[in-house]
């Protein structure tokens, strides 16, 4: 039984969990969906009742329904790789994605994540709404396109952040949109130009990285400077993420959205206030964990090739 | 408690879904996600567990919690309308479509269809797999970009047609890419370019169109002439489309199916034999139902607005 990993070629990540799934002799294989076609090769024959599927890369062939597990790490879109070679690349492109992931979508080995757990998982307004029925405290949040709804809860919530809604930025290429204070007494009249989240300030001691793999969570923090925003800038210069105990009814509401969610991956941002509580701020189901692994050194590397590894048959 | 169709303006389909639904008292709103941000307005506020959201199209508001059904019927792309004013209007689209379909991803109200089943039931591999396991008699089907595999079919099934995997065409504007006789003696050569359908060509008296309302099922045939492949292209001039009685093990397996892919609403397509066995071809979970109730008489609009117009409160 065979772990694939799909993703780029260069993802370091990626070269670390092969290598642990090489300690455990488990037989991997890693493929670019951007090769197909052309350096990825596949075939899925339907004769009788019978369904056979086949990958196929670097001269390696292997079956789906051999498959262990699928790993969705960093792929390239289908067909991206043949572009130059055909003025219908867009047609292609559509053809091998729906080729490759429809029959992909029939093995039975599970995945982290599972393509549509992994859409669903992507929206932010459905993220805050399943972080409060699994009984996070989430901060109160707002995403509206009316002037005078955002005016109201301005009034109610003094201190606000605004965020993007769905976590890209508006430049080419696409940047990190930095989280930022609203100043005193904004005009929100623009927010009817394009639907804006607001959502009350956390002021924040630490920020707290939760990266759940399957059953196992690890916890991290990483200390806030006066009036730091945005864990990802402007912490304080000698900042390091240590390893923390998540407090039971968190590590409780972590099981219950990875199981709404229908996820084996994921990673939880948090702010944790002066009273020590952790506000969920997101849950990115692809977020990295490689330099929360260096920090700590907790095991989430091994964690992740023992879950690709585990044999259901 | 409201319906919410989302169509574009020009639907003469929707338009008689939402009279039906006028004969029966049940409140609509209609709107067209494309004319987020402006001619439509949403807002979605989450605070201490509860979740309020809000959608406003021409002056009519109405409360996401007071949806009775959702009908994804032909949206458009949310920010789509607002193009013509920003230079960031695909980040607009994307800010616009994780905002009002995130927010409706939390409505408990039942879909006509589930985004994500809708998602899923469109990939060609996944419907040839599910329509085997639902106990469909299914073309011998391989989807390949091994020449060899390719030939090697080839030699087992003798009359092959050859599809499109997406169901799109190269062209643009995308056109419909008609089903098409593999000539004797091919060259399979170009296979590796791109990932190719062949299928077993069933030599069909008739055409077959099964639309699934919810629980309902109405069949209707269409006589097709010699040696017509492709049912949308060549019929008989004659050939109307007429009432016909689904046998029971098709009942059985578009239940099945439904069931499966978590649908609402299916349009099937099957290929009658000249013993009578209907082959399953595709299940198009947005297929157009007009033109069949046109020819029939069958109340396929009726079965929509009463599925649609359902009180589970």
């Amino acid at each position: 039984m065979t772990v694939l990993i799909l993703t780029v070629p260069e993802d370091v990540t990626a070269d670390l969990v092969v290598a642990a799934l090489h300690e455990r002799a488990v037989p991997v294989v890693r493929l670019d969906p951007a090769g197909l076609p052309g350096e990825v090769s596949m075939s899925a024959e339907y004769v009788r009742g019978d369904v056979h599927g086949f990958l196929s890369v670097q001269e390696r062939l292997v079956s789906m329904s051999s498959l262990r597990s699928v790993w969705v790490r960093r792929p390239g879109a289908p067909g991206a790789g043949a572009a130059h070679r055909s003025e219908q690349s867009e047609w292609l492109t559509a053809e091998a994605e729906r080729a490759l992931y429809g029959a992909l979508r029939c093995v039975s080995a599970p995945w982290m994540n599972h393509p549509a757990a992994a859409e669903q998982a992507r929206y932010k307004p459905w993220q805050l709404y399943t972080a409060h029925r699994a009984g996070f405290a989430v901060p109160a949040t707002l995403i509206t396109t009316f002037p005078q709804t955002a005016r109201e809860f301005a009034e109610q919530h003094p201190e606000l952040v605004v965020k993007s809604v769905s976590g890209t930025h508006p430049g080419k290429p696409p940047m990190v949109l930095p989280t930022t204070v609203v100043p005193p007494d904004p005009d929100f009249s623009s927010v009817s130009a394009g639907p804006t989240l607001l959502q009350e300030y956390v002021r924040k001691s630490a920020d707290i990285r939760l990266t759940c793999v399957g059953a196992r969570q690890f916890a991290a923090g990483k200390k806030a400077g006066p009036d730091q925003v945005d864990g990802r800038f402007g912490s304080p210069e000698d900042a390091q993420w240590y390893p923390v105990e998540p407090p039971a009814r968190i590590t409780r509401a972590v099981r219950d959205y990875m199981d709404r969610a229908g996820l084996a991956y994921g990673a939880f941002d948090f702010a944790e206030d002066g009273d020590g509580t952790w506000w969920f701020l997101e849950c990115n189901q692809s977020g990295q964990f490689g330099f929360v692994e260096l920090a700590t050194g907790q095991p989430i590397t091994a964690a992740i090739a023992d879950w690709l590894a585990r044999d259901g048959s």
